[in-house]
């Protein structure tokens, strides 16, 4: 029975707050396929994995079978600096829409990394002091990431080595200051400082770079330094299992207040922030005790979903990591430059894809120029400058609000807002000028960059 | 009896928010000085004031007697979006310090404005549009009044125009474009748009503007306009009065656990985050019911308290505002410019200037690079980017957590973390490199700016 007497904000106390994330792998009969050797067609071991990843996250990035995983304390410290997020009902958005539905956001960017990416960053520094190493490196395009990594690092006192797209890298320095700021290292990628990006560099002279350049190249700088490890920020299980929190505190809250949502929304690039928000819904989904519409929103310039193939690819240009099993653009794809903020990689997560293509969820994708009116009416009356990926769910779910509006209904929507936009302010400019431009890439485009996906049998 | 069991993070529920604000000047037995005619040397009258400010806001201006305001329910409707702003216990940061001393933080930035000035923007913009206004009018140097006043304008559909310091508009395009978000119109200053700017240009070409000037521009449009009036984000009585959410929240929430302070700091430009915080523990001090230490900060390059005189002054360079006693540096006083953020007017709230003057509170200088060391140290523990301005009291703060660890005393410490650094990263990087200098004004420059003062009897 819902509670009449629902706050703007509801806020866990923080004896409410979860001390478990959910792995929604436990709840699929059929997994997500594996990563793969690409050598030998194998999935991969831990064993294999080791020199890559932390020996914990290994575990979890393996483990399809435990559902609820205690979060450690010191991580649970680290979340009270900046958790609960709030779930924010966004009554003055209803009523500048003149919708019945309820929409309601979770808001993960109350923290200075500016999303949710801390929320995973935190966890992997944990593991990886927790096994004594000296640091870790990563990618980093928009920057989130990265920012997220160095403060967790600088919280734990772990080194920490960002290689960061170089078009980002020039033309986001205030991101990079942020990252030093909190003690890491960051190098535009492609660079000289790894056997790959010399490659890279010596094939593509004067390339802006990309997600999967600088992911190879932070792998490289992990395998080949003693007490180092590679840590990413999206895609895989580990990541998603760690994002959980945003689902969990979601459905805590939700059910404090007898709230059951109709429609779950969220923007997808790799998947990290839908992962982590339906998972425990999805859960429920899966062992048919309710059913929920749920909706990956992704750009038209990068619509792994809508356009791409599920099948087995690399994960990196370098193609120095695992083969992953997902919807896939091909690793060769880099969205066309006028493309703004995240949401860039060719692939999706894993137990994702598995889901899609289950038909357990829906995905769209929406041109930037709709995604910037959303931001903007968004901004407008609910205060929060919104982060161009979030804006992505923001354009859904004022379109959805908008049919409630048509009809009558009086659905219950709820939505990831990922986090805030305040180093994307050039391409709002773009937008406030008029000069934002929209590219969808073409049918021949999109097969040129399939052609070169990995010939598994 | 303070309460053992005390969470990183008090956020008060919606029914424990204020639903007053607190006009410390019912407390004080001498009230602050009238704002005073330039020209005839009288207090300036409601009837004076009417062309420059909105009817309600001049009642409230010139109010020294009432104690509690009403928060008119639309007004505490927008505070649900973004308040109750978190008190946060900085145990992090006491642990790094290896202090007995407990530390509280008010935080104010988490909001797109990224400061406590919204509290205001927003009360302004309520009566604006009750009073049946087309517009308002404002300056603002680095930028955060000027976004909050667009944001609040926005949630009110009232017309908002913005004159911004010249060098911040040219040096700060990203806080340009968030206004622009909201609809606001911003105007480089000193301009052509006015006879006030049109001078100004032409006795110092190439000027890089200064508060006082785009005060002046922003004053003449609002009087030269029907249906406009002018507005202003600090120093006026009724900007401290709308401020004091911050300081009433903040005694809530400690009278919840039963906590009291020892030490309430906060950072001091115009000091209206700093008047807004003590405003009731003041009215406590006042009365002589509890005594606190409270103390403002200030920077040694803008010094208005430690080295200005307590004196009638101009508010603005044009001349064209009425005269307000207060501790001011002198109306031409422009800090050097290697002086980062905000905090850079010449004079300060009278209040406070008179409180300062009877010796209720305290009054210290910091030099800007021990700031950035302060705010990096903070970053990096307590995981908030600090805006250089709140930075100035987490220095005093941490000074006065340390004199706890030689002395063994556990005093309580609050302070106010009056928003972010998002929109400071070239400071940031500055300090970074190593690049940031310091700079005090000598005494004979500061009497140069004195000898202008003008003369009253």
């Amino acid at each position: 029975m819902e509670n009449k007497n629902i706050p703007y904000k509801i806020y866990l106390e923080e004896h409410e707050m979860p001390n478990y994330w959910y792995n929604v792998r436990a709840d699929m009969k059929k997994k997500p396929a594996p990563l793969m050797n690409p050598g030998t067609h194998q999935p991969m071991t831990a064993e294999d994995l080791a020199p890559v990843f932390c020996e914990e996250l290994i575990k979890q990035e393996l483990d399809n079978d435990t559902r609820y995983y205690p979060i450690p304390q010191e991580i649970r410290d680290f979340y009270k600096m900046y958790r609960p997020s709030p779930l924010v009902r966004a009554y003055c958005l209803e009523k500048k829409l003149g919708t019945p539905a309820k929409i309601y956001y979770k808001f993960e960017g109350n923290n200075t990394s500016g999303s949710h990416k801390l929320n995973s960053a935190i966890a992997q520094a944990y593991y990886a002091k927790k096994q004594g190493l000296k640091g870790v490196t990563t990618e980093t395009g928009a920057g989130q990431w990265g920012t997220a990594l160095s403060m967790a690092c600088s919280y734990f006192d772990l080194d920490c080595k960002v290689y960061m797209v170089k078009i980002s890298y020039e033309q986001k320095p205030f991101r990079r200051e942020v990252m030093r700021t909190y003690g890491a290292s960051v190098t535009p990628s492609p660079s000289n400082t790894t056997e790959v990006g010399k490659k890279i560099l010596a094939e593509h002279p004067g390339t802006n770079g990309s997600l999967g350049c600088a992911i190879s190249e932070a792998v490289e700088v992990a395998v080949s330094n003693p007490g180092y490890r590679y840590v990413l920020g999206s895609v895989l299980n580990q990541v998603l299992l760690h994002q959980s929190v945003i689902g969990v505190e979601t459905k805590i809250a939700l059910d404090k207040y007898g709230i059951t949502p109709d429609i779950i929304i969220g923007c997808a690039g790799g998947g990290s922030n839908l992962g982590g928000l339906i998972s425990p819904f999805m859960g429920e989904k899966l062992r048919g005790e309710k059913d929920y519409r749920i909706i990956a929103v992704e750009p038209a310039s990068c619509p792994s979903f809508t356009r791409g193939v599920y099948a087995y690819d690399f994960c990196d240009t370098g193609m120095v990591c695992p083969l992953a099993k997902m919807y896939t653009l091909g690793s060769d794809f880099i969205p066309a430059p006028n493309h703004a903020g995240g949401l860039r990689y060719h692939g999706m997560s894993p137990v994702l894809s598995e889901l899609y293509d289950e038909g357990m969820m829906e995905a769209v994708s929406v041109t930037q120029t709709s995604v910037f009116e959303a931001a903007e009416q968004f901004a407008r009356v609910e205060g929060i400058l919104p982060a161009p990926e979030s804006s992505h769910a923001i354009r859904v779910a004022i379109d959805e609000a908008l049919k409630c509006k048509e009809t009558g209904e009086e659905k219950t929507i709820v939505f990831g807002l990922t986090g805030t936009g305040y180093f994307d302010l050039v391409a709002y400019e773009k937008f406030n000028n008029g000069e934002m431009s929209d590219y969808i890439p073409t049918d021949e485009e999109l097969a040129k960059y399939r052609a070169n996906l990995p010939k598994i049998d």
